[in-house]
């Protein structure tokens, strides 16, 4: 089942274009917002939109616990909240960028976002059904349905016990301070902050707790990062070290290319590792290295704000960004190719004009 | 400058690609909502997405005026206003399934919403300026500025005085009856019901009352049905009768080819035209068309619901609709050829396989 499509090259497919047209990334100026508006954040729907009414909607929790819940969605939002700011990576950001390509969403450098996700921590609702000792990991199944690689099957991933205990995982139904979105997953979706996207099930129905590994194929079949259909590959989890430049000047409408005045500027980006705070970021003129200013964080698990003070001479130049978090993982100058075309973190690049 | 790229065919180029991922579709499952999420909205963004203080903002009317005007946010605000629900549609919808096609945003069919605006007609802030007798044109201009065919710009596009006149043309600053959003034209844009989405100038900033006709880019050198660049052309104005089937079953992730179940099932769709009320709309399964269920317009400028009721057999089917208004316009069975990939309102087909 393993990424089972034959990988290509060169333009893409009609069915690459309609994933791209359905789903959707942040256009790269979204980059200037701390918290991204909730129409801008970046989407990855993996069958359709669930069709979905929170007045009806019940969290199954069931399997290996002392006690099965069905909880509705109005007692849910009467248990103590949190609101934490997270930034969220498809873990197939890039993946259009590598060659050959598995054919999937052809994303080039948008796949990113932050928002702030209101809801119950997780531990707190498993802590109320009661993990039963042999309890292995939680799959968390969500309302969308579809068929992937001759499977059908609901959209649904699991965690281990540990992780799922972190108070930072969130059952969450609101969204920058407003109802969770439909396309978001409403009326109820994960929030695994620090994690790729595929993690934070949307519309969330059925916790089932196992004493034994999920083996579904969203999470055994993909996701993970594999040289080859017989490597059996290490799973996608946390989100590797990235960062995006915020692309100045203004575009040209077909090829993007950036054209801008000389003079200096302030060229601005955001920089996020699921591993650890971002330590450093380099800025590159044409393949020149040099340190920007990095802020610190404005919570665990959002981006961060760096900037570059850049005296644009008249020409072509080719900028760059990398990001090194306090781990010491670094971005890679160029793509590591994956047969899934998973976790693409190498350094964005932007050509632009300076007149 | 008319269209100077040149077409081609076959597979999609990274520039298609990044446009069909910054700009937005709206998945076709969203058909199932008579007012479409702000989120799920189709978006074309002709350069960046403005950035834009609504507290700062002034909407700036000039030329040929009795009273120039500088307009804030509040003023405007305070004035009686309008809310009307309104289907927008991309003039490039389709342009993705024509051959050779224009570079450009490759919609396959996804380029269509509605949504409910809030705002001051536009003929109530010129009647308060009043028009010269010389008035022949209002240019909008919005701002967004980049590059096209190598001419900087902000988009700007023109209505005649007739149609600034009607009463139907909104400034609006609320969408779904929520602030709008950054996407769609923050703190301010035009609304023009019945014509394809290029009329409706976001990021509004100033009216601009010519004694001429406008020959900016946006106007003379887009935007216009053309059979080959030496063809003078048809501007693009009012939608094109149009239809497009809510997909039933399943997807498969990749192909999105949808899988049903065997048995009676109410296919679902909507019509709409920018010239006329929906009066016919035909359901074909294998080319046999036959009469759908068409409810009446829920709003003058809003798509129309319709229902088949199928008796699903299994095997592979090809399903089709087809819109006919009331001044008798019809889809064409196939797309009509145009050089820039404009108006391609040819039947929706989807294929599906019944169990």
């Amino acid at each position: 089942m393993a990424e089972r499509r034959v990988p290509i090259a060169g333009r893409y497919t009609e069915q690459e274009v309609a994933l791209a047209a359905r789903n959707r990334g942040m256009p790269l100026e979204a980059l200037r917002y701390d918290v991204t508006p909730a129409g801008l954040h970046y989407l990855l729907i993996h069958f359709d939109i669930a069709s979905t009414d929170e007045a009806l909607w019940r969290l199954e929790v069931q399997g290996c616990v002392q006690h099965a819940l069905s909880i509705a969605m109005a007692e849910l939002k009467a248990m103590p909240a949190r609101t934490l700011r997270v930034t969220l990576e498809c873990a197939g950001n890039g993946r259009g960028q590598v060659s050959p390509r598995y054919p999937s969403v052809p994303w080039l450098e948008e796949g990113v976002s932050t928002a702030e996700w209101t809801g119950v921590p997780l531990a707190a609702v498993l802590g109320r059904a009661g993990l039963a000792p042999a309890a292995k990991e939680a799959v968390f199944h969500g309302a969308d349905r579809g068929i992937d690689r001759g499977v059908e099957h609901d959209f649904a991933r699991s965690l281990g016990v540990a992780e799922v205990m972190d108070e930072s995982v969130l059952l969450a139904y609101a969204m920058n301070g407003a109802p969770l979105p439909p396309q978001h997953g409403a009326p109820l979706r994960l929030i695994v902050p620090g994690w790729y996207g595929m993690a934070s099930v949307k519309w969330l129905q059925r916790i089932e707790v196992l004493d034994h590994a999920f083996d579904g194929l969203q999470q055994t079949g993909s996701y993970h990062f594999r040289t080859s259909t017989l490597d059996p590959g290490v799973p996608c989890r946390r989100i590797r070290v990235n960062s995006a430049i915020l692309p100045p000047g203004i575009p040209d409408f077909y090829t993007r290319r950036r054209t801008l005045g000389a003079g200096t500027i302030s060229v601005q980006g955001r920089a996020w590792s699921g591993e650890a705070p971002i330590r450093r970021v380099e800025f590159a003129i044409d393949g020149h290295w040099q340190e920007a200013q990095v802020q610190a964080p404005a919570a665990t698990h959002a981006w961060q704000a760096w900037s570059f003070e850049w005296r644009a001479e008249p020409g072509e130049h080719e900028l760059a960004s990398r990001a090194t978090d306090a781990l010491g993982n670094v971005q890679p100058l160029d793509p590591v190719w994956d047969l899934g075309g998973f976790g693409n973190n190498s350094v964005h690049r932007l050509r632009v004009t300076v007149l």
